[in-house]
């Protein structure tokens, strides 16, 4: 079959690789009708190292089932399944207090394994990790159903980290697709008041359209101070963090509220936080983290099935597997916000 | 009157002040019967550049009113209270929230005003600030009383904000007065498991006597290797760092469970917190701050005033006004672990 590898920093290829095969009873194998680029497939894009063994690609994907093991009971050929980005087995310790990325016996995808960007994928742990979408879905929703994979659901996980609520008044750092998912997250769990961190006036249009009710263009300390006029010189309870990086944290410790939230899901490109004493006499709290995005799966699927929930928006091209180095480049580049990959 | 003064590190003197006086509808003065040296004095104690200006030390202290202002309708001369270490104002929004340490018009102790290792004290804001005991507490109950005007409040807020429940098995990092206490407030809690890290076996002995089932002498990767250990390689749910260095921080992320959480109470000698990649996979929370003491009091006074509660038991040394400076140095050469002052 046909994949998607990564030899380097802007280094992408499509090649053939050997086709998925089942190995363990709890194995499916399915064949990929839709997956996407991440925000995160970004980080190594730009600054990994150059190598002759191609690291496959891709851990959000849609899947049509093409074989089961015997120990898959509730799958059968032909289902349409939603694969989150890190398997799990379902029933460890971790899998149910709901903390499925830190399951016993999960993985992530890519790598030296079966990465999304492909034709096909080996799914490992399938009754756990597979998520069976009703066979009436409508063609038009996938694409919705296809972010549950992940960038949905991490923005989910950043509004329920941080507690949002009816009362909660909030900011998000980030306009990329992960930000606008945590606005709309947000406005679903009910927030007060959305203000938008971001500078790509199209990209916080639609973030306007998922509930933001302000949008602070500016970056750093003058970002911070338009926040906090915003807030009457207080900041927001809650922020949630979706980009990951040393000043995307800063903004955010400078533009909470004393006593609030930081809740962050951008993947860390930082080792340090600036955690310091200042932080201390606020009271403030840093939580969140990768998102287990299968928790979540089953309470979001409903509103994208039924259409009141449309996070597939932020893709904004869709390309062909073969076009998949072309969609990185023009991720990088900001020319797309997500790019959907039909294979 | 005489009061204490830190004119640099290691250089503590008891002098002459100017005595207290009421300038505000809603000031107090009250003379102090016991008064105590916290944790957090010997940061400065160990490191401020020396001056010809003497800062005023203390913010733990029990007073007796001796005089109010006009809006002070709640008190009157003789009345026995507790000052929390930050004074507030108890009606704004952060006050009405329980955030006093926020207080819109609060501010702490010391400096270039009163501290409370003195003989006397000016409260501003005496209203929201303090909180009169019955007349008729046993007096071999006070120096429990007076933990409550930080160090017991201060390992209560690292439980709080940690959510110690029945179910929470949880490690205390540091056998300073404020770990202690925190083991204490734990216990109370209803934590099902306490695991103790400290050196010192008198400390840690009474850190068992209040609740700690184990206790983890050693330090750093050999730390955080025996908590693991006792905790079948996971780590606890809840971990309450009750130092402030960067080791401690450290040895906390090493030692907490996946989706845990680290609560800081130990005033931060660090400017960063290492909440790197591997804590965002694990989606480590990192909460905590300076304890809102007062609001705090009126649930942990009647446990004290009962006897059931004995947080004094951290005091092992009381000394006179005029030994101020030799109890800072017994407790900076750790001869004493809590020092006890009868002014």
């Amino acid at each position: 079959m046909r994949a998607t590898l990564m030899y380097g920093a802007g280094d992408v290829r499509v090649e053939d690789v050997p086709d998925p095969r089942i190995t363990e009873p709890a194995d499916a194998v399915v064949r990929v009708p839709q997956s996407c680029i991440c925000g995160s497939d970004l980080w190594p894009y730009g600054s990994v190292p150059a190598s002759g063994h191609g690291s496959r690609m891709g851990h959000e994907f849609l899947g049509v089932v093409e074989d089961t093991g015997p120990d898959v009971p509730g799958l059968r050929r032909g289902d349409l399944v939603i694969a989150p980005f890190v398997w799990s087995d379902g029933t460890c310790g971790f899998c149910r207090e709901g903390l499925r990325t830190s399951c016993r016996h999960g993985g992530p995808w890519g790598g030296d394994l079966d990465g999304g960007q492909g034709e096909a994928v080996w799914v490992p742990q399938a009754p756990g990790t597979l998520v069976k979408i009703p066979a009436r879905a409508d063609e038009a929703l996938l694409p919705s159903v296809l972010t549950l994979s992940d960038v949905f659901c991490t923005g989910h996980h950043a509004a329920v980290t941080a507690r949002v609520s009816p009362r909660t008044k909030l900011t998000v750092i980030g306009d990329g697709a992960v930000g606008l998912c945590a606005v709309l997250a947000a406005r679903c769990l009910g927030a007060e008041r959305i203000i938008l961190v971001g500078r790509h006036k199209d990209r916080t249009d639609l973030g306007r359209e998922f509930g933001a009710a302000d949008v602070v263009a500016e970056r750093g300390a003058e970002g911070i101070e338009l926040v906090r006029e915003l807030t009457g010189g207080d900041g927001t309870q809650a922020v949630l963090e979706c980009v990951g990086t040393t000043d995307a944290i800063a903004t955010s410790l400078g533009v909470t509220r004393d006593g609030g939230t930081v809740s962050r899901v951008g993947a860390p490109q930082y080792t340090e936080v600036p955690m310091d004493f200042g932080t201390f006499m606020g009271n403030i709290t840093l939580t969140g983290g990768v998102a287990p995005a299968r928790a979540y799966i089953p309470e979001l699927l409903p509103g994208v099935l039924d259409g009141s929930l449309q996070p597939g928006r932020v893709f904004d091209r869709t390309i062909g597997l073969d076009q998949t180095p072309d969609g990185y480049r023009a991720m990088a580049d900001r020319r797309a916000l997500k790019v959907l990959i039909r294979p």
